[in-house]
């Protein structure tokens, strides 16, 4: 079990309160370029609207840090408890998730309100608290910290969504970068051809251990054996995945699970989500809705925005598979934990740079895995309401590794377990090949 | 037929640009107590978002006006004509309805920059245009003040759904004129008591005639044959729906038509629209959510937010019936056409004055009749596009008749006929009961 | 009213004995041809199986005469009143109308003996009751026994829709007779040209009146003004129709009422119901599944299984309009009521034969009207649990006028009104043209 | 991967052969308790008609069999390739799996002479295929068996729940014998008390190997380290789970995974699937629908028809959790592979009986393990169309092991793989506790 009080957080307050002034000044960051109307609106019951993710971050301290630990706390409005909370069975009703998109009110200003009440008791909390109170909170705090850059990324893809059902294509961020841009620039010796990085396999140690914030599904850290195996070195391109959908990949069984066969029927898949097929063109003229807006197709990038179906099908296409996540975890201890994240700035996986071994295992897009999301070995939740955080969703989902371009900056590990449900495309989702040696 | 063209507008251009500019600025004060967020939600399918509201009836006029009529008219955008279509077939692809609230984009203030546009283009064309060209366009101008008006009771039962669905329960009217507040004030003498007032039927002369405005779906004025029959002399008020609810109303199947019954088993009615049962009492203390919030049920008001099958099942319960649009019509050739419409800024139904005859006819609530909404004998939709704006609607609704609260006043005559299917609860819909002589 | 006690039954016990064993051997004969697992099975929620059907009518007499009437009366089963039971909801909860197909038990052996104890106690109860008693009951066993015949006519469209969806496209009937067949043996003289014919319309009186049997929503007897109009001398044919669709008439909106396009975009319609188009063939070559198996389409025959959608869109496209029930009546007044009924034996509507005036008003196909089916003015339902029977189901369905090819020859009159939702095509169901004059 | 090749079938020819009529002789005597139309009907989409079962089975013989390899094989129907394929995307278009109960023809005869021709031709075929078409085809008959027996378990089920949804509460099996009802004649040292057996994990090597049969799910054979663990003696009986229902199990949300949760909601579960509670008590006393009709409740029999939802919720009440299938298949090693499977004759799963050591490991109940249903490190499909047989249904199911009291005697192992989604709760489904050392 994750003990969050065994958490060494080295530099005590003043660096976690400093790290939770950084954390939440991000959130407003990202919230910045979009208006009162675009934060308010929800586009699917699986997105929330950006509002509703600055105002439900902020709940989670009020609850877990300030309702629970300062005294005399006053709430800000007894009515958000009702409104914010997400899943938490034991604080109560809540708004239907679905229904997220309907609260015009509270407005956005009265939400920033919000978030100035909670950021100022939390300062006068970590100025005043005794120590005993202090050393039972800081837990709190540090998981409400990695709570809210988890929703950093929804936010992004949230948004992103709700743009992309939008006839005018609108952008999120005025300008991308000229780097960005495809072709012209990319020298033959810039690009890396698709290769194999053997792995031996054997007896691994894997999940988290250490000082370092984990979530509790991480742990306990265990053993697992592993057979020989091979990683692609890069993540599969959008040019390799135009080859499957020329050979026919959205139209051939063959190469899909059943279930996903079933939906990408039923809702009439052709290409990655967010992939345009120009009207005036034939068969085969796509363009890609990004944060930046519509743009062309840049076939050197990572495939991205595909559900474990896609990714599952194009790699028996290929003759491949995906790695579990047990091989995914045990290739990238010997990796330089580095990669484009959210701190680069593009909201955009980019292609793979040239280099020996394992390239891309971290950012750009998420790494499906052929693992479903189950507990590990001797898993125990939290206790308390955070016990509501992650073991109850270990059924149904599939595990994605290695964080995305959406990603914050020092919000994950090599351990880090996300999960989607198989047919979820909406996060930066892509896929690495494996096979069996 | 109705020929728009035979519409006689007395007054000329600069009447009906005075009229245009009334209509059009009412629109936007409905708007100003609402923030963008408030504006862009949609709260169902059948609702529509403020800010769309403000688009579509701008649209309307940039279609059968400035782009049919103006020569070099520059169109605001050419997205809009697929964003802000409502259900026009002859005019292309559009905005799905159930997705009309996924417009953060156009922002507010673009909405409201179009509307300018719009209005300055409508002014250079009332200015500009020739008699020939006057003479055909005006009718549509016409239609589309008329049009907007339509909007104008739609934006505000549509606020109020979204709001209804709000926790924080807020009002769209920040205050509520004290003479609507309930019980002390009222005396003896102000109430009416419920009574019927004879109708002699035979044959009567019905639909419209004449130079005023009116709906294709209004004409051809004919002919029926009405047997005698009674009215009563007042819409059914809160206090005695009470009754009916007490009575089992909502449980019992003998007084409800099938598909009601069904509908209301579903969605498991037990009271009004907008009602909400104390949380904390046992069964039968209600509230009432209105534009001016959550409000104590006045028992002399009118009930209101009813389906047409609470309407029915509660005419079945008091032993009489609903009037068909007929009976409505032939009793309002006697009375006064006046009543409290949104001019009255009330925004509420309100009680029945004493008085002598039919009271209420117009204005406070639409009355549900029991005629469902077919053509009138020889009935023939307009030419062109607007050609759809009735007469495909004429299958599987009912019609209501007399204006309500939120209905602007001139907008409606004595021949308009409302329509809405047996189901819908969010207009201003109550009843009056009629029964056979 | 109907009072169902007026009902002059001149011939007395006998006569109606005869006439029930008459009723009763029909719907046995009509299931003779279907295996007992055919009658079992429920092929849509909107269909019931013909086991059930068989069993619901004896229900029927069970409930409104044996159990009501008769002393000492032995149910047969006791469950029987809860899987039997059709909409009755004073008479309790019952089998959900949707999984009428689940019922493998009662065996049909078993409800064979239902029938037959059904029978034996009817003839006993005709038997032995005195005078006051059979006064009572002699109008329920009247309605038992239209109530019966309404059900033979489902038993044909529904085991028809079960059929239609076996891909064996198995045949209810082993023989077509050869008259049937299209083509070589029809000379011109044999073919009725589309006509009109004029009808004066004025002062005219409907509804049912004297003493001969007739539903609730016939009553009462009442007049109305009408337009002079003309109707079709024939219904359209499957000739005609077949240019329609040539004409893009399942792609143009323009000719369809909202609802229904947005019906027949949902369900890809592309020709009535059970037209198989050709899978070697391109566009255009249509067959017909009947209860005769697939044949070829004959264009002389009435087109069928339309929707009130289709049949109106096909009006719209043809210059002309659906009849209203007042008018169709009214002309009906004029013609001898003959027609080819279910008695005819040939399952399937067949071509007008030529002759002076309206033709085919009786028998073949039902026709759509553009009548919602609302309650006659002064209407009320039967007393008691009868009063179920037809009033409760008067919104949102629409009129269909004439009788087809399968309804039980002595079942309808002129004034007969059935009724259907809009968009419901499992009926033999079809249309005649009507105009203004 | 299972290379059904290499499966010595030590017997050869005769041998199979008889086997082949032993097990398609099962098949047929589980159905014969059932009329034409109990074998017709479709309970609910995941459920299949026993006529469709007796007829896919044949038909799988018949592809990949007798179509495959035998020179001069007359198929028996063409349309019965459509018309009973499963799930064979290769194999062409299909009967939607929803619309199988609408197969009342081919009728039941019909479909036992296909059984009879397809029997005949394979004895043809057993007899006269060279020795090298018969090395090929072998493997295909096993698999065939194995297919069968398979879906004589579906049978079971199938039929169960479709007689559970009559209100006649029929039974399947006309006698109980009288061991099986509870209560007097248990003596105290017949009850076997909860138990824990201590394993020791380690590196284990599980998966099927062997000369035996085995579905390729089971392979390849691969090791995997386990941490030491305990599990229960025997299958959590009724009695107990009487005592989580008693303690609020269905509504406190604490125990539950979210989805299970949520489903459990929606759909009002309050108690296992099969239970009724007597309308004329109070909460709490349960009757037990069984394939001998409705029974009161055991305590000592295991809990059946479970979800892994509920399971689960039960295990997190209990203080314990789950085994994975890698603990159960482990601690199955040491355990006599013996159990009451449908041989036994009872169809309905009965208390454990006394004893040391793992109890009840096989028979009776199917038990759900915590591990969702992925592919063995090394997985390869079957080559051909048989290869959906599994590998495509690995993703969103849960794994459970040991076999039921329907579940044909010898067509399990301890390396048998079943697998159900979280929320299925028609199979004979309970569970045993686990828990960590």
């Amino acid at each position: 079990m994750l003990d969050l009080h065994q958490t060494r957080i080295h530099d005590g307050r003043e660096l976690l309160t400093r790290r939770y002034d950084v954390v939440r000044a991000l959130s407003e960051t990202l919230a910045a370029p979009l208006s009162a109307e675009d934060q308010c609106v929800q586009s699917m019951p699986d997105a929330s609207p950006t509002k509703w993710h600055l105002a439900h971050t902020s709940w989670f301290f009020e609850t877990v840090v300030l309702r629970a630990h300062m005294p005399g706390y006053r709430v800000f409005n007894e009515h958000y408890h009702y409104l914010f909370n997400s899943y938490y069975e034991a604080l109560g009703p809540r708004q239907l998730r679905a229904e997220r998109g309907l609260l015009s009110r509270p407005s956005l200003p009265e939400v920033m309100d919000y978030r100035q009440h909670v950021d100022a008791s939390m300062r006068d909390f970590a100025r005043a608290a005794d120590e005993d109170t202090w050393s039972v909170a800081a837990p709190m705090i540090l998981l409400g910290l990695n709570h809210e850059q988890q929703h950093q990324e929804l936010l992004l893809t949230d948004i992103k969504h709700l743009l992309s059902r939008n006839a005018l294509n609108p952008a999120y961020c005025a300008g991308y970068p000229a780097s960005y841009s495809i072709g012209t620039s990319i020298q033959a010796q810039d690009v890396l051809s698709l290769g194999w990085v053997d792995c031996p396999g054997g007896r691994v140690e894997l999940g988290h251990e250490g000082a370092g914030f984990a979530f509790d599904n991480e742990t306990p850290r265990h053993e697992v054996l592993l057979r020989p195996y091979q990683l692609a070195n890069r993540c599969v391109t959008n040019g390799e995945y135009l080859a499957f959908m020329a050979d026919g990949g959205y139209r051939r069984p063959e190469f899909w699970l059943s279930d996903g066969w079933a939906l990408s029927r039923a809702q009439d898949w052709r290409a990655p989500l967010y992939w345009q097929e120009a009207q005036e063109a034939g068969d085969g003229i796509w363009r890609n809705f990004t944060l930046h807006g519509l743009r062309d197709i840049d076939p050197l990038e990572p495939v991205c925005h595909l559900s474990l179906y896609e990714a599952a099908a194009y790699a028996q296409w290929a003759g491949a598979r995906l790695p579990t996540e047990f091989e995914w975890e045990a290739a990238s201890l010997g990796v330089a934990f580095d990669g484009r994240f959210l701190d680069a700035a593009r909201l955009h996986p980019a292609a793979a740079q040239p280099g020996a071994g394992l390239q891309q295992m971290y950012g750009d897009v998420w790494e499906w895995t052929r693992s479903s999301y189950d507990p590990y070995p001797g898993f125990k939740p939290l206790n308390g309401v955070v016990g509501e955080y992650n073991g109850k969703f270990m059924v149904g989902q599939v595990v994605l590794r290695g964080g995305s371009c959406a990603t914050p900056e020092g919000h994950i590990r090599p351990s880090y377990r996300n999960f989607f449900p198989p047919g979820a495309r909406w996060q930066f989702s892509g896929l690495r090949l494996a096979r069996d040696l």
